[in-house]
């Protein structure tokens, strides 16, 4: 690090310090779904997702007003959270890239892909974790929508408990382990 | 995972349920840092730190109301994101532990720890990354405050562009690596 300095290096640009320095930040990868008045099943990778507190239990979803999901939420007030296994990095792709969209629920490792606007969101069976939760508050900042939810059900599958997450650092899967 | 079941196993406990689902969640081990009118440095442990937009560069950070930090950044609007790196497991027992509060500061890795009200806040100069914010947001929700920082400044160390960050899985330190 060198002698200290009482004059810390600030960036000059703090937009393009402030993309590597998130960079640096390691998160659980996930997927947002939910399901528009059609019955039609929708979905997003997310990583800016955070529980807000636990009495109530509530998770906040950090979501772009240009993502195709945001205009679903807004209108049906639902959402999913899935944590992502870190087996599950093939079912990103299709969340990522529009030109695969219709593959986004096809893995047999979905639940409640299709249906009417009333029935259980889209769920991963073989995910980490599950959380439905149902729209409680929302707030617009900058580009995104903050989206807090009411936990209405969790799902943590046994199977899933001996699985690390889906952990994304510097922009690529990094592989997480835990000490004995 | 057995047979698919068109009904989930939905938790009983969705409070109970959603702690274990959060053990899940792997997560970026931070140090928020202000400083109040009197010139003394406060900070708290916080893994539920988000960048919201890149434009305008911003971090949204959850703070329970009964944070001793909590007080200091309503009044003062100013915070310091400091992302751990894996070898700084040692410097969350002082900022964890009320009996441990004198310590909290006396790492010579920290800059900026004593000074002035308008001084730069403490950061850490051997973090993954530092990232300040001025409030330029807040709202409450259950027994947390949501504030949302505009970034004013980066510091990325460069020393730390090959430390992996302090990750935290099921309530322990978990080791991360990325692929070569």
């Amino acid at each position: 690090m060198g002698v200290p300095s009482p004059n810390p290096p600030f960036t000059q640009d703090p937009s393009g310090g402030f993309r590597e320095a998130m960079r640096r930040l390691a998160a659980s990868v996930t997927i947002i779904t939910a399901r528009d008045e059609e019955g039609r099943p929708h979905g997003m990778v997310a990583s800016a997702v955070i529980p807000v507190s636990m009495e109530p239990a509530s998770m906040l979803v950090a979501v772009n007003r240009s993502a195709s999901l945001h205009p679903v939420l807004v209108r049906t007030r639902r959402f999913c959270v899935n944590i992502l296994g870190c087996q599950q990095e093939d079912l990103l792709a299709p969340f990522s890239q529009s030109a695969l969209r219709e593959h986004r629920f096809r893995s047999a490792d979905w639940h409640g892909a299709t249906g009417a606007e009333h029935r259980v969101l889209p769920w991963l069976r073989t995910a980490s974790a599950v959380i439905h939760c149902d729209v409680d508050w929302t707030a617009d900042y900058g580009t995104h929508t903050l989206f807090v939810g009411l936990v209405q059900a969790v799902q943590c599958p046994e199977a899933a408990h001996e699985t690390y997450p889906l952990v994304w650092l510097a922009g690529r899967k990094a592989s997480i382990t835990t000490a004995a």
